[in-house]
């Protein structure tokens, strides 16, 4: 069993590493990190981990974390994340950030989104975490940056077919609406349930954070600068991600076009699942899983394509894709721990 | 007070057509009918409408129930409203449909959407019930077509810009989701709980039949015939609809052009409220009232702008208007009976 | 229109009260106060306020809001309750307290519960505003105590039947669950939707500050002490409370016996609906209304009485009742703005 | 791979069979049956279902799905289940049946309270499935009946302590809420989520058919006839119960004693978890696992012992019990394929 760490286990992202690890036929939890929870037993701060065995919050001691773990997994908001990245990497662990302190390339655009970047050394020697697109580069990375959630919505459903020249790289719209873990388990107001429950709004409309990263990538597959019209809404549920997306056809694509195109990158893949025509991605059908199912229409009025792409923000949008990460860095095989089924209903 | 009766109350536009009514300084509810529910007490079937006094349900009878109403509401599905119409007409009845019978001026496109038309010869007479746009054409109505819940949300928002040429007639999009309440009150496997919860997808998106509705009165309103993408989404809540919706700025027009315009089109109207810049509409919010949300966004990156629209699919999107359409054919003040505010939370 | 002010105007039961002051015929807010949003605009704070015209936050100064008010409102916590009424009764107004400073009649229980009495010379004067049973007491006060929300659902069932002796005074079980809403308007974690969808779990099962004031009424009702053994529970949603009492039968009293004491207690009560023989208690049912359903059941097995009582905790189990309250003290019709059915689906 | 198979796939105790058998390291699903989605594929039926291969439903013939498996599971209705097991055991597999016609040992019992018994040959042979009371029955038996849900959780917290006279026998109540997905996948209009959301209520008030399998089991603890009043709720919730429980102590027994009693009869067993002083069970954290929490209380003011009980319906409470009794009956690891931990938020 390979001992790794994680720094911040106190959110939703940090619970759903811990579940994932304790049912990880390779991997054990060496130590986890948590401000607010420090010296208390995991289990009695979240009962859901019941199971897990003994173990308690320690310190956010990067040295300490790194010293005992092959991999630490940074589940602590942007800033905090570049703060220690550099401490583990030199303890000599291998570091998987969930956060977004390593995933624009582009330090100018860090910053213009975020904040001043006190690490940009690594910068250049992070690698986006997206399997399915930097399979290769992942293995041999001492640094992963694990993409947004809404990001790997998009990219997963989008990227392929503007690489293929399927759709226009002009005009391209994704509306996406998530479940409100993706806001973090934090004590505010907008997020208690009497706010929550019944209601569906959009937020961050002027420009949310994920855009630039979602341009970053969809540029790279574009082969060329693409921009991108994003707006986020907030869903009555805890987990899950739909995006819809609107794109033009280029060259007279079709859906069957777009299923063929998907079915070429992504055969083998154990994680994406286009959906045969009838069918249309639905959130509940992924929960707790690291899969994205995806869907295409095309309007018969308007001839826009429609794509649809679903999963959980916690699994495939957060710590699934960051133990899918591990994986392949630790070399171990890249479904292990994720094969568990959607728990429904 | 002024008798009315309700064809069709067994189905949640029905109870909400109840549950105003009985809240309405000036109409009495005469009857209500029901196939299923024939002879029971109302509020034995719905609980929830104990208060409204003693009334059971009778039969069909469009003679009967016009007999003792100066106006009916008929809340039955598309082809019986129009199997009925006509009969409540002759026994001199004033009507308002809720179903989709007499939506679409063009028999032609009802008949390619929906089914063949049975009472063609009311097509014409029949006056479309969005009373923001139509109100000098409501009063003397025989019969009126009650707009459809998502139809109306898009509406508001989008047809004063394309009247006032504030954004382009063309590639317009509404990305809407909607409460299951507005799939109607009936036993169907992907109605149940354990499939709605914690879920949310996409459906009809070959083509809703609410798209040729939004396409003939925004093609009235930019005055050339509008064509427009829409998708509708199921959200795991009972009540509400928000659309959001993507159209390119006509002449440099943006976001205070667009809430200046709503201000002029919308001053004095009771129900549509344009939010000031910072607010965006929230379906919560217009829970069980007749009011309209609008919000406005400038996309700083594409120069799209984002409308979004909130109402409540019950009340403003079926019910809480026929009511206002029938307050305005029977003489009374338009916010007659709809004056209540948002239950919260 | 009579002139009424409220005291703590940004929990949920501030919220609910002035959407039943919007829908009140006879009654008009003068002013609303709130240390957190003072001087913001009441429906910029409150999206589902809008409607209910211009109004502002304003400080908590008992002498500025006695002055233009006939009946304050005190929809604060408890504490800052007894704080304030003595000013506002000084300055003339009327006074209905939401919270429990003045529910129990015995000092020495309060600060057993809850905290030392500031203004125990009131004790002796408050009435316990629960209607049905103290309706000849509240037209005259100038301060009625306004019931607990756990309390009304439980004495509403019970207290008629201790009264009329048809169950045993000894071994009274109230296991009771209430909507989230119950826990009021704050930023807590335990409040967020992530912990609170999809969970149901017991609290303060070691006593919770209902018990006492439960037992005060019990004891007045069966004419000797009363113990009663109290379970409160949170339910995943935002509105709503179901008590499920368990009591001994006495002299052989049924279901039947139940039903007739019941109906002659509440005959030509609006507000309590004992429902007939094969229905039961549903939250939803009463969801906004002021209205609490009654069912009962015989246990085949065991004998033992079965009571349901449902009612919306925020409106008869807070706002709702403190409206009944003020109607009565102000001379108006028990009933008014009160009247409308509950919003369903 | 030992090959299972499940008679009845198309409700949600098969669902989670199948969910549980493809996360399992020992077991391979050889045929799942329904009548409903004859010759469709699994996972296009339940697309949660995506990843366990392919296969389609096949009919429910026993002597077919016997053939290609050592154990199968009868997932189907009472009544369907007694029909079916005489032609599975003959053709030699072993059976473990989820519905209750294999529950109550006493015939007359059973015919009382669901319907003639076509099978009663087999009453005395079955094995009652609660492993951590009936544990060295189950490997040798070739039928066990999977205990009911809510009587799972009631007989976990309570027979211990009638065993070990820490309660009395005489007037026991349990109090319990269950999700909806206790009441199946099927369309009724009690079930759609318009009904179910936002409510809380009793049901089968007078009588619930879990009561005499209870009353059963938890004689032979008592060594006495025992006598129990339940009262079953339903929660707007998918998953869960909850049990309340007042018991009368015995011999001076409080909540020390309680626990004491429950780690000495739960010491080493992997599912049952008695919670520390302070903490309390909730339904989300067992959500989706096979595990139990148990808490409790002493009634400060009447002396009553309250036992609160959570567990998943659908796991502990059915298909996860299932599979507990499945492993022992095929001689392997008993927590094999159960150890996943609660999906949180």
């Amino acid at each position: 069993m390979i001992p790794v760490a994680i720094m911040g286990g106190s959110g939703y992202t940090g619970v759903e590493l811990m579940r994932l690890i304790a049912g990880h036929p390779g991997l054990e939890l060496s130590a986890v990190s948590s401000a607010r929870f420090k010296d208390q037993a995991v289990d009695t701060v979240f009962g859901a981990l019941e199971g897990m065995g003994d173990l308690s919050f320690v310190d956010h001691d990067p040295a300490a974390l790194a010293d005992g773990a092959e991999l630490v997994f940074l589940a602590v908001p942007h800033k905090a994340a570049m703060a220690a990245a550099p401490g583990l990497l030199e303890a000599g662990a291998k570091v998987v950030d969930l956060s977004a302190d390593f995933r624009l390339r582009d330090q100018a655009v860090y910053e213009q989104w975020y904040a001043p970047h006190t690490a940009p050394q690594l910068l250049s020697e992070a690698v986006y975490g997206l399997p399915e697109f930097y399979r290769d580069l992942i293995p041999p990375a001492r640094l992963v940056a694990n993409p947004g959630c809404y990001v790997t919505s998009v990219l997963v459903a989008l990227a392929p077919l503007l690489r293929a020249g399927l759709v226009e790289p002009e005009g391209l719209i994704a509306d996406s609406a998530s479940g409100v873990s993706g806001a973090g388990r934090s004590a505010k107001l907008n997020l208690i349930h009497g706010e929550v429950h019944e209601n569906f709004k959009a937020y961050a409309v002027d420009g949310h954070r994920h855009t630039p990263e979602m341009e970053q990538e969809l540029s790279v597959a574009a082969g060329q600068e693409v921009r991108l019209t994003f707006t986020p809404h907030l869903l009555p549920m805890d987990r899950g991600i739909l995006s819809t997306i609107y794109a033009k056809p280029a060259g007279g694509a079709d859906a069957d076009a777009v299923r063929e195109c998907w079915r070429q990158a992504y055969d083998g893949e154990p994680f994406i699942r286009p959906l045969p025509p009838g069918r249309l991605p639905a959130c509940k059908e992924v929960r707790g899983t690291n899969r994205v199912q995806l869907g295409v229409a095309v309007d018969p009025r308007s001839g826009l394509i429609k794509l649809f792409s679903a999963l959980d923000n916690l699994t495939k949008g957060a710590s699934g894709q960051a133990m899918q990460n591990a994986n392949l860095m630790l070399g171990l095989a890249e479904t292990a721990g994720l094969t568990e089924l959607a728990l429904t209903p």
